[in-house]
């Protein structure tokens, strides 16, 4: 949870005059967000979020994130819709760092994943892997298979600290993964970060996608590898066959796998087991003393890559080829 | 900034359904408050603040509270109405601990404070001490002169860390105060924290005060003492005697102050520098490692309170007798 940054009262006034969204009646920090500081925004004409980027995004990335917004909401996926100031600009300057107000979008994300909440995100994640086909600014995404190996050297042999035999067992891993990769599968713009956190319903029905700020080009069916972490191992590590299921032939309803994308989820899950794996490590080992944000757990994800490295093929998820 | 306990979405959806303000859209922790976990809680029928209260806070002494702001909205007052439930209470438990909904206060708290907030503040300082006087509940100050010397022994010789000689003037400060106190001056209900942070406008207009955790029955022109200290000194510490002079005359307009409250003023404004003083000294020495609240600085208080003890008269505030 975090705000970085304090927002003065007459600064914020003097901000809304570029932009026609009427008067500032209250604006609060909220608790959510690692990487910025957000604030509940309510004017005069309704709710909206104002986002103050700090030094962890890259400024030039903006662009392609708000853009991207903006293309989804476009092509009708509800997300936090950039709002564009006066002069047409959706992203300017506020105490000193980038800033965009976006539209308020309602709902919670689910604490307690139930297979429904699996169905949803199937649809909606197949949905905007459509919408996102004509987008086009490009951003590689930095945190895949190229960019792995940049994080373990930065690990060093923190890893045994954690568990003895860790860093050989990503080592090795990784060399596997490198090797193996599959480059060809169709491409596309991922979120790239849709955890359960990131995903928000109103009771059954998802009302929206945020935090987009790890969007960018990769695999489309990565996408999915990610998912099935995130959304379908119960808080004791098993796998929930049932969600997996769910998740997979929702997607495939508004956009169907080719067979080389199911062949290669198993090695796509190991993909994003390792990678979430890796960056958590990273933050484990280099997270200061007393900092905001706990760390989370990165053996989570050790178990994770466990399964999939023990599954045989895509029927293991659930899925008959 | 402060979101201590977790809601998950499905408690959110049960606990709402003992209310008749519709069902829920969003819910999100805000960072305000340092004692208890808050949240903007948005549904089909408006905005609410929902606040769960951490231990901090004494349950004993929550229908006080509650029962204060609803007293005080009653007569027209601006501050957080507590919502009651359908069965008419306002305090129910929720995740462990007891929650409560109040309205949604417009607003910000100004950052830089001007002549014309002082005096908006004197003005319904004043109201409020009015509006207060028939409220039945009582609950003691325990941080007015008999809370001191307990504050003060739990730092124990501690202040020497901060300044050489921090104790002695303590305990010298204390023991006049102990002996001079002016006992029989108007008493009633203050807000006893009523902080710029604690005080909201929308533009120059002062659109309600909230956090009533503090408040307490104590002398009313004590409050005016402490309100003195927090709004009418700058950043360098100097004295802004336009400032007190404002707030002082706009509480008068509504509530005057009899001439022995005039002349105690120089007294009470040095308790209530020994009251932050004392308090901010107590976190300072106490706070854990890496808390998300950093203390603050208690030699502010000191500054203040050797501004006090050298004023003459209350005309040193601007004041003609």
């Amino acid at each position: 949870m975090a705000v970085y940054t304090e927002v003065p009262d007459d600064e914020v006034d003097a901000f809304l005059t570029e932009y026609n969204i009427g008067e500032v009646l209250s604006l609060k920090g909220i608790a959510e967000g690692v990487e910025n500081s957000n604030f509940i925004l309510h004017t005069t004409l309704g709710l909206f979020i104002l986002t103050l980027y700090e030094k962890r995004v890259e400024k030039t990335d903006l662009p392609f994130f708000l853009g991207y917004m903006q293309h989804l909401a476009a092509k009708g996926i509800s997300c936090p819709v950039p709002i564009a100031g006066k002069d047409g600009n959706n992203l300017r300057e506020l105490c000193g760092r980038p800033a965009a107000i976006t539209a308020f979008l309602e709902g919670m994300w689910p604490r307690r994943i139930q297979p429904f909440h699996c169905r949803a995100l199937g649809r909606t994640m197949a949905e905007m892997h459509l919408a996102g086909q004509d987008f086009k600014i490009q951003r590689p995404n930095s945190l895949s298979v190229d960019g792995w190996e940049e994080v373990l050297n930065a690990c060093e042999e923190k890893g045994e600290q954690i568990k003895l035999g860790l860093t050989q067992t990503l080592k090795d891993e990784f060399t596997f993964l490198d090797a193996n990769w599959p480059d060809t599968l169709p491409k596309g713009v991922i979120h790239a970060d849709m955890f359960q956190d990131n995903v928000f319903f109103i009771h059954e029905k998802l009302s929206g996608v945020i935090d987009f700020y790890f969007a960018c080009n990769d695999l489309l069916a990565y996408e999915i590898a990610i998912c099935l972490n995130a959304w379908c191992f119960e808080l004791d590590n098993s796998f929930n066959i049932t969600k997996a299921q769910l998740l997979i032939k929702a997607y495939q309803e508004v956009r169907p796998l080719t067979k080389e994308e199911l062949k290669a989820l198993p090695i796509l899950a190991r993909g994003a087991s390792l990678r979430f794996l890796l960056t958590r490590l990273y933050d484990w080992v280099n997270h200061p003393e007393g900092a905001f944000v706990k760390p989370k757990d990165p053996l989570e994800y050790l178990n994770k890559l466990k399964f999939h490295q023990s599954v045989k093929n895509v029927s293991d998820y659930g899925i008959i080829l």
